[in-house]
């Protein structure tokens, strides 16, 4: 695995497009010579200080100017990846810092894959391998939830409660393997009731980050919230109304092609992604067609579902088929939205909504009720239990939960054996399973593949 | 217009998307002191010497960490804009780089609009107008002509060429007013034989400067050539074929629709922008119509028409109209490509094609001809005169034509007066117009609206 590190690479590490610079990232045991060999400037890098911008020229083989940079120099150890590091800025043309690319890699530079980075900074010792899954997410956040959870894990939280945990198995493992060391002369030397409280208070602490799991997914991944409703029952102005207020996101990035319109608004930093559909019409006679359906499929596996009524109108027939099949489901998380009160008269006919159903009163026209809105859809997604989780560690990567969750089943295992009364040997096999599951989230036992699926996601550049 | 610089700005100043790394781009008087507000470092930036760069973390007004940054700190004058910058390197999200410019702004700063950091350069003397033009042109520039005519005027190239053209108008002027001053003394001090010969000179060098647009236009904006053919002549192997090879621009940056295909190639570093149209028939029929349709128009403003023939079949009464009509035009650039060469035969029927033309014989299938084809496109580009502007300091903006056309004008003007013994007072008047025509390439005399019309064109953060 140290074969890699030989090398030296680079790669655009700012996103492609047109600004005002981009940076081009050089690391390995080579960055200095190769970009120094490309350099000029009033100071020879090679002889730089770590830590210093210089401004220069990076010539091409022919010795031609390609553009006017600044390199920054970071000297191994102290540098992200933990290797020597240079750092070009170049204009932010597309084609210009293509050839600032270009250029070094003729130097016998390789260019860096998705990752590579990140890598080297793992494979130095510089991070753990839950940080520099942090730092993926922390790229991709795109809500102040998701962006502090990521930063947190980065920053150490996570690893700190791993080691944590994982220490006290292996002291635990170290009473069971004294006692097999001299079981043999026939002396208990275990102290069972503490190796007992040892693995309760481990599958404990596992428990409490697995539970934080399902506010870490949605700090991460965003609430799914989908509008459903007849045709001018107000989605869209009620769409357009929750998203006004909301500054946080305005670039909307290409993404893949959508059946469905998703915008993206927060609220209180939680990412919220509403998905509108087409008419209640459409839906509501799909819910014959078993629902094979791509819009019942997507209500179905929404966070929260809205209904948006018109509250001028009495409720139609698919409104009412559609109120029915929520009422079966036994939703909590299905909220009505009695939309127009603006233009609500004496004439307006009577209608009932289902019992216990919370409704929300707006005018998306006057923008009444949306601020309430908010609070409701908030509501649903922050039970009263969130309190208990603002300081604790948040898990948030499903490679996390499974680990967590495979070293619960195999202390559980143990538990139950140590309980009756099974040889340690049986016991330590379970034990240990359990420390290599924690220690795959920290990276302390790994493969080529976890490595390879996780750093294969990242961005080329990081 | 001082007054501007006294605030402090900032902006993303790397392409917005997903990257390892963004940067945010502070400067202004109070640059330092507004980031070391919100920036948590081992060394406090305040104290940090120019050219150095501070790993540390960002927070906001609560004191949060927002994200883990190098900030690289530049002192005044030896920065970008002659003032303190500060460049936050942060991780290269969407929310994160937005959240860490809004904390700094929150700190006081104003954010910068579209070229405003290039507007201090020039403002604060670091550079002049044209080469503040040159950036915007380097930033944009698609092939490695139009990068490296950019980056000679930034470098100063055209400002040392335009200031040596003015400041022989400049010694004519002073000659001229000498004469004025003495003028009531009765005697005659001019030597009106030297001042005719600077004046010469001078529309002499302006016009070699106004020659070099022709190429410089195609350097910066590219080259062009609209495929025409009849369907299946095989016009759309033919741009695959040629596009095959070309790897230098391999991004397509998504830009405003177009009602044709146009795909960019380079061949020795020179841009063609290759538009494919629709069938023949319908362009001929078209002729018709006196020539109002888009397909039309495009092939009459095209640098260079290239027919595909199908060179199987004999003429299609649609290709000897074309054919009649471009030589009525009598166009120097057109070519006919003779495709289909691996399937051509004894029994493929006879057919002429008009006498001078170019004709390039190819089979885009077995990628035959296509370099041939490549040279000829690039001939019609560059003529026998290309060698005289090698090492020739080349015009590429509309502006700086236009200002050199007036000049030139003013000076014929100020030549014709002195020839038929005008008054020095007249003559004055022209040549004080050509120098400040002139002027305005460099910035020695603007005004707020050739300042706000140049730098509106830049992107923000640059």
């Amino acid at each position: 695995m140290n074969g890699r590190l030989e090398t030296t690479i680079a790669a655009i590490a700012t996103p492609i497009g047109e600004g005002a610079i981009s940076v081009i990232r050089v690391s390995g045991p080579s960055a200095l010579t190769a970009v120094a060999g490309r350099f000029h400037g009033k100071q020879n890098i090679l002889n730089a200080k770590s830590h210093t911008a210089h401004y220069g020229r990076i010539v091409d083989g022919r010795n031609e100017t390609v553009d006017e940079v600044v390199c920054t120099v970071f000297r191994a150890p102290h540098s992200f990846t933990g290797e020597d590091i240079v750092e070009i800025s170049c204009h932010g043309g597309i084609h210009v810092t293509r050839r600032v690319l270009e250029s070094i890699l003729e130097a016998g530079v390789s260019p860096a894959g998705p990752g590579d980075f990140t890598q080297r900074a793992f494979l130095n010792g510089k991070i753990d391998l839950s940080q520099a899954e942090a730092i993926a997410d922390l790229i991709q956040s795109q809500s102040d939830k998701a962006r502090q959870t990521s930063l947190e894990q980065l920053e150490g939280a996570l690893s700190k409660q791993i080691h944590l945990v994982r220490d006290q198995l292996v002291q635990s493992l170290g009473l069971l393997e004294l006692e097999l060391d001299f079981s043999e002369e026939g002396i208990a030397l275990i102290d069972k009731k503490k190796v007992e409280n040892l693995f309760n208070l481990g599958i404990l602490e596992i428990d409490q980050l697995l539970n934080t799991y399902k506010y870490g997914k949605v700090w991460r991944e965003g609430v799914r919230v989908v509008l459903v409703g007849v045709p001018n029952a107000g989605k869209s102005s009620l769409l357009n109304s929750l998203l006004k207020e909301d500054r946080a996101i305005v670039t909307n990035i290409p993404g893949t092609t959508r059946d469905f319109i998703e915008e993206k608004m927060t609220i209180e930093g939680v990412l919220f992604r509403m998905i509108d559909t087409a008419g209640l019409r459409e839906t509501t006679d799909l819910i014959e067609k078993e629902g094979v359906n791509r819009t019942w499929k997507i209500i179905k596996g929404a966070d929260i579902i809205v209904l948006v009524h018109d509250s001028t109108k009495t409720l139609t027939d698919d409104e009412n088929i559609f109120l029915e099949t929520i009422k079966n489901w036994d939703r909590q998380d299905f909220v009505i939205v009695n939309n127009k009160i603006d233009i609500r008269n004496d004439k307006t006919p009577q209608y009932h909504f289902p019992e216990k159903t919370r409704v929300v009163e707006t005018s998306a026209m006057n923008h009444t009720g949306i601020e309430n809105l908010k609070e409701v859809l908030l509501d649903k997604v922050l039970d009263k239990s969130e309190e208990d989780y603002k300081e604790a560690v948040i898990i948030t990567n499903e490679r996390h939960y499974t680990a967590l969750s495979k070293a619960k089943q195999s202390l559980m295992s143990a538990l139950k054996s140590l309980k009756s009364n099974e040889s340690e040997e049986f016991i330590a096999v379970d034990l240990r399973s359990a420390i290599d599951s924690i220690g795959e989230i920290i990276g302390l036992v790994t493969t080529e593949d976890i490595l390879n699926n996780i750093f294969s996601k990242f961005c080329i550049g990081k």
